[in-house]
């Protein structure tokens, strides 16, 4: 397998990416990595790396997409740019897997655009697992559609139910609805007409999920539109990150409590690592006709080498094959029903 | 002054809500409770109390609204309900605030029909307050509408202006709208014409704020739709809980870390109490004509009397005479401006 690497997107590229595909070329010997963008910056950054290893070549884009550049007019006017040469790749054959830190806007462009949507795909979906109090979550969509319809809301459960079945090992992934409250009946005009849909269909639909139910493993899988998933998401980790340094600036305030932190440590630091995004390494874009893997704008070599892994299990657990034949296995009881 | 209590509303109702009125009766001895619900459950629980407080009476009201009855249904079906008296004791003019722990819904129901919208208010808002890295911001709308236009989020941030203002003391509160990204174009369609609509105001709008910059104290109000605003409240309830326990759970695996977090013991308590809704003692419904506390189903006797103080706060400050008269200042500069 050969995945593309976007080595100039994220705050601490090509360093720390370049960084990180060299510890995944030497986990992954018997596979490839493609690092796209500025060839002298790159192979000045391998060359630190001693003895590169012989799985990792150049690829030369010289553009780069700005975190401020609109997506679409990037996509559009930086043909040459390492996110669009990276999807590129893939849409060519040429590599299996596209992993980039960089614009999460210009990624979800580029990629619709170049590698279009997978047979019966109307929208791809950014799916994001969350832990819960037994397991994982997949929330989708985290923000590549802000125009959401039902059609969309109930592709996305089975794109995500596929990705739980394949990547979490999950029998018969439970499927809910965001919404705010449980019965059936709740919500606007998106909810309520998804879960008519969602009910008549062959997913192992659960019903409405509230936001403080997802923790409790209801579901696991939750569906809700790109624009909720997202400032959720968001609002999440500004939480969490708050939560931890006032408990540290807290305890910091006596020497006793500053003692009973130092104790704690190990605790907090299994907390850290699974609420830490780079132990995930990147989040699937479901739905195109490819794998893509969007990091954190933060993502440090640890993050990209996991990415990197995600991107190969997506690739080898043929996840896109089985999205495709399940939406026609749904599709076609969606007929039956109707 | 004279406040509506629903005795009747909540999972701990009549017992915690009966305790928590008694409590400010005491503390507010120059103000008035009306405890409205089922008589002989409310005096059984008045009894318990020994001597009640002389400024307590009873209102009664045979039926309850259940968590399950549909909002709409049961203030117009059960219009003996604890809910709907105490409201009308509010629109009669017999009480100037109520505070109620039961279906929220249905308070929003009971509240926009029977008191009515201010003069110049569209729509209805719940304004809730979430403690930050430097002070409180508050978001508004927490689920009182779903169906939201972008007049109704300009004027969310007028009325939660005038409640950080002359609540929070906050000078010049700064308003931010809630979307996926910061740049003046982001977002749907809602957010593009708020963000017109907020910037030609004459509120303090600092533009679009993201989900996580919330904690970082960029803005003192943040508007959004109330879908959003419902599961987005929801989900941190959820995410900060789980955090605690999972904290909790894994201290408790070792000698060390048991004994670690028994010193840290303070800071937890400290940080609990700031997270804690009872602390806050419910949340304002803004824009009906009359003032109106919403508090968690599963309040206790501190919260009730809590939201008793904040019912009581928001009346002696005039709170609803400031929103009126701020809507007619902004509009009139937004016809200037036109």
């Amino acid at each position: 397998m050969r995945v593309a690497v976007d080595a100039m997107g994220g705050d601490k590229a090509p360093h720390e990416i370049v960084k990180g595909s060299v510890l995944a070329a030497r986990q992954f010997q018997n596979d490839e990595i493609v690092l796209v963008g500025d060839e002298k910056a790159i192979q000045g950054e391998l060359n630190s790396h001693g003895n590169p290893p012989k799985n990792i070549t150049i690829y030369h884009a010289p553009q780069v997409v700005g975190m401020d550049d609109p997506a679409t007019y990037s996509i559009r006017q930086k043909i040459n740019s390492s996110i669009t040469r990276s999807v590129e790749l893939v849409a060519k054959g040429e590599a299996t897997a596209v992993v980039s830190a960089g614009h999460t806007g210009a990624a979800v462009a580029a990629s619709t655009l170049h590698l279009r949507t997978l047979k019966g795909v109307r929208r791809p979906g950014i799916a994001v697992a969350i832990p819960t109090r037994h397991g994982i979550c997949l929330i989708i969509d985290a923000g590549a559609n802000i125009a959401c319809k039902p059609e969309h809301l109930f592709q996305y459960g089975v794109m995500a139910t596929v990705l739980s079945k394949h990547m979490f090992g999950i029998e018969n992934p439970r499927v809910g609805l965001l919404n705010i409250g449980e019965e059936n009946a709740k919500g606007n005009d998106l909810t309520k007409e998804t879960f008519a849909l969602i009910s008549g269909s062959g997913l192992n639909f659960v019903g409405n999920v509230e936001g403080r139910e997802i923790f409790d493993s209801k579901a696991d899988v939750v569906v809700c539109e790109g624009f909720v998933g997202n400032v959720l998401l968001k609002f999440a980790e500004g939480l969490a990150m708050n939560l931890l340094s006032t408990i540290k600036a807290g305890a910091m305030k006596s020497f006793w409590s500053k003692m009973g932190l130092w104790l704690c440590k190990p605790t907090f630091e299994a907390l850290r690592a699974k609420m830490d995004f780079s132990e995930y390494g990147g989040v699937p874009l479901l739905g195109v006709n490819g794998v893509c893997i969007i990091c954190h704008g933060r993502s440090d070599s640890k993050a990209i080498q996991n990415a990197i892994r995600v991107a190969l299990q997506l690739s080898k657990n043929n996840v896109n094959e089985h999205i495709v034949s399940e939406l026609e296995r749904t599709n076609a009881l969606a007929a039956t029903v109707m």
